[in-house]
């Protein structure tokens, strides 16, 4: 006998009770995506791999998931190259395509692929999967699904405001505790500019990023050990400390940036964007982070993330702006911002706090006994009626006992069984049993549609 | 510069006007699976290609799109493996994941997985894309949406004449004019036995299969040079030709077939099929197709295809029943049924019709005018109330030239424009401005609510 199936690991199959609740979960943010004014698109899950090589870093280049070439892929490759087995340059002989990483690449590709057929600024939202070959763990799938909404082709700071509403009014929808954090690329640039690491921002974002999981000492320890000097730390330290409202951190942050341009910018753009989010109060916590970094290597103004205040589960959502994204692809001086909602930590946050009920989506609401023969005309008469009425039903496919036939119901949760034997039939009649109290009546066929729309509440 | 980006060849993107049509699709056949009391699963893109290979023929296995093993995937082969050159060992010891080439297989290893969750009979619907390395060509395309609803583990003929009904729910309300062609693959066992051919079924089905594209002749003119006897072809010849209705087609086939049990056992699945279907008649055409085969090698009894009356596009949506498939998997006596919607050839069709109107999904239905500086925050004012109506709305991102922000409104078919300069902020009012006539209304802004929902005849 094989051995029982199993899927790649960091993969999952969901079930249908599974999809009725992460059903709700895309439904409700689709829905604050649309009321907004942004418009779906689509794009393949596989793009060529010079679209999406180079744009997350070296370490984003491994994670990417690689398509053998289609028919003799050895072909063209000489013996020579084969014998190096070196995997990185045999891969990209072997491999054109990849699986997407994240669905903003793919859209700065798609912006500057249609650029012609496109209204600038574009709203867009995009809900599909993405692939990474991370080392799965709890939280963190290879497979799992992204929730974008970006707008491209504008740099006003209005565009990050409104993306924290819809943060705001997701999270709100959801009933999930958030805060969001804030900083600005800008800013960590002058930071590093000031503390003499302008060539080193790389490893210096890098090492704020880790700061929250491993501390600040270690991640500070792991600069040293990298051959930063220990007095431009001892700079760095006090700024990523600071303390006080958005307000006080910007007001420090000027005086301290004051020499650097690109940092008094960003300091400015933090200014704009929490200047006008004081004029609306938010449900959602926010605060300026200065430890918040974001590994990817293509934002260049505002950085977001969404954490919960509950559990630790990682980043709930996250995202920027990007200046030069499309510029990669040929398309200069298109800059856009946007975030990304991670459905997958968001489920499993709801399912942990036991915070979705199956309330939409009802499945099945009467099963049609099978009474086999004769009487089987009758039933499927029956079904074919609920089904014009739009009611969702079906028949017990074999010719069962009874017994069999009630306990798929009660199984399935479905709330209606209708019973016709010869009785029933001779009188043009019915059995409707109600599962929850075991009730049962007897009603007329013609009366089908004022029985279930009085229970529907029609 | 850089070249202009591209997509790998036979993948599409789809803009927001395609995606509201496409969802138009997803949605009516959704709601139908849902009537019929069908529940969503979904399965990961990737499967083991232990799960996929020798599922689909040996065509198939070709058409596969493989994932090279992360990390070094060289590692454990050895020079003797790798100078051999062999690209089909090679692509197994590489790749051990593949993206899945339909919904049906996936199934099939899920329900066996899963087996001890799942109340059988189970009824399932998939929608997802699936993956071909076929060439690309008018309607085929390598990556492409399935629409499947199966179910597993009743072998009741009242699952096929339930999926028939469906078909004909879905093109009904699509108003797309087909024909639903059914056959069985235990009369086409039977057919090839009385041929003498039994040992020959596979070349039987691939030929039969192409008569429709390349005639009878050349059909056969092929198996005869892969040595089939032309007596035997001329026994194959008459049944393939049968005229008649369903009713009249089996009544013949019952006295040719009547030396094999496996024919009789078709045909009389076939005699009980069209008795459910006249019992209550369709609106799509239905016929009893003889040299309707289908490729697929793990079909055991009925199958169906669905065509298009008008224009030449291929098969709109295909099935059959399938009695070892779960077998493979480790899960003996589970036989399924159904039948896969092909979204995409049904968007093409529709699409050439002319048919879809973009009618459900009204896009953003209000824009406000930028006005910057002090009227700003008057406008996000506006925005968060249309906001908070729930009518989908946004403000122009840039403060611009008014004529500018007018023609992004044209060109994005947003139906209102709100304006509010000094006067208006003054008299705490807001105009209105109705793009498609070009009328102008000065309101109050508390009563922007009743407004718009006069509008919208709520």
């Amino acid at each position: 006998m094989p051995s029982k199936p199993t899927i790649p690991k960091g993969t999952r199959d969901f079930s249908p009770e599974e999809m009725i609740k992460r059903d709700y979960i895309f439904d409700t943010i689709k829905q604050i995506f649309r009321l907004y004014g942004y418009q779906p698109i689509e794009t393949p899950a596989m793009e060529n791999l010079s679209t999406l090589l180079g744009k997350y870093g070296e370490e984003g280049d491994k994670l990417l998931f690689r398509i053998l070439n289609s028919g003799n892929f050895l072909s063209g490759i000489t013996d020579d190259e084969l014998e190096k087995r070196d995997s990185t340059v045999l891969s990209s002989r072997f491999c054109e395509k990849g699986l997407r990483y994240d669905l903003t690449v793919p859209f700065a590709r798609y912006v500057v692929q249609h650029q012609h057929e496109i209204v600038f600024p574009f709203r867009r939202y995009q809900i599909q999967p993405v692939w990474r070959a991370d080392r799965p763990q709890k939280g963190r799938y290879r497979e799992f699904f992204q929730c974008d909404v970006d707008v491209i082709g504008s740099d006003s700071l209005l565009n990050e405001y409104e993306l924290v509403r819809i943060i705001d009014d997701v999270f709100k929808r959801l009933e999930i505790a958030v805060v969001i954090k804030i900083n600005n690329r800008k800013v960590l640039s002058g930071i590093t500019e000031i503390a003499g690491l302008a060539d080193r921002f790389s490893d210096i974002t890098i090492a704020i990023d880790k700061i929250e999981k491993t501390g600040i000492k270690n991640a500070f320890d792991e600069l040293i050990s990298r051959g930063i000097p220990k007095r431009s730390i001892d700079l760095l330290q006090p700024v990523l400390n600071l303390k006080g409202s958005p307000e006080e951190k910007t007001n420090t942050l000027e005086e301290l940036l004051s020499s650097s341009v690109t940092g008094l910018k960003g300091v400015s753009e933090l200014k704009t964007l929490f200047g006008f989010i004081r004029m609306d109060p938010l449900d959602c916590d926010i605060e300026l982070d200065l430890t918040l970094a974001r590994g990817l290597d293509y934002y260049t103004g505002a950085i977001i993330e969404v954490k919960a205040l509950d559990g630790d589960i990682g980043s709930l959502c996250g995202g920027g702006r990007y200046d030069d994204l499309t510029g990669i692809f040929g398309l200069e001086g298109v800059s856009g911002v946007g975030v990304s909602f991670g459905a997958d930590r968001i489920y499993d946050i709801l399912i942990s706090h036991n915070q979705i009920e199956s309330h939409k989506y009802k499945g099945t609401e009467v099963l049609v006994v099978n009474f086999g023969n004769e009487a089987l005309s009758y039933g499927l008469r029956l079904l074919a009626k609920l089904h014009e009425l739009g009611i969702s039903s079906e028949i017990y496919p074999d010719f069962s006992k009874m017994k069999k036939q009630l306990s798929y119901a009660n199984t399935r949760k479905i709330p209606y069984v209708l019973i016709a034997g010869e009785d029933e039939i001779r009188g043009n009649e019915v059995l409707v049993k109600i599962m929850n109290t075991g009730e049962q009546k007897k009603i007329r066929t013609g009366d089908l549609k004022s029985f279930f729309s009085q229970l529907s509440g029609d």
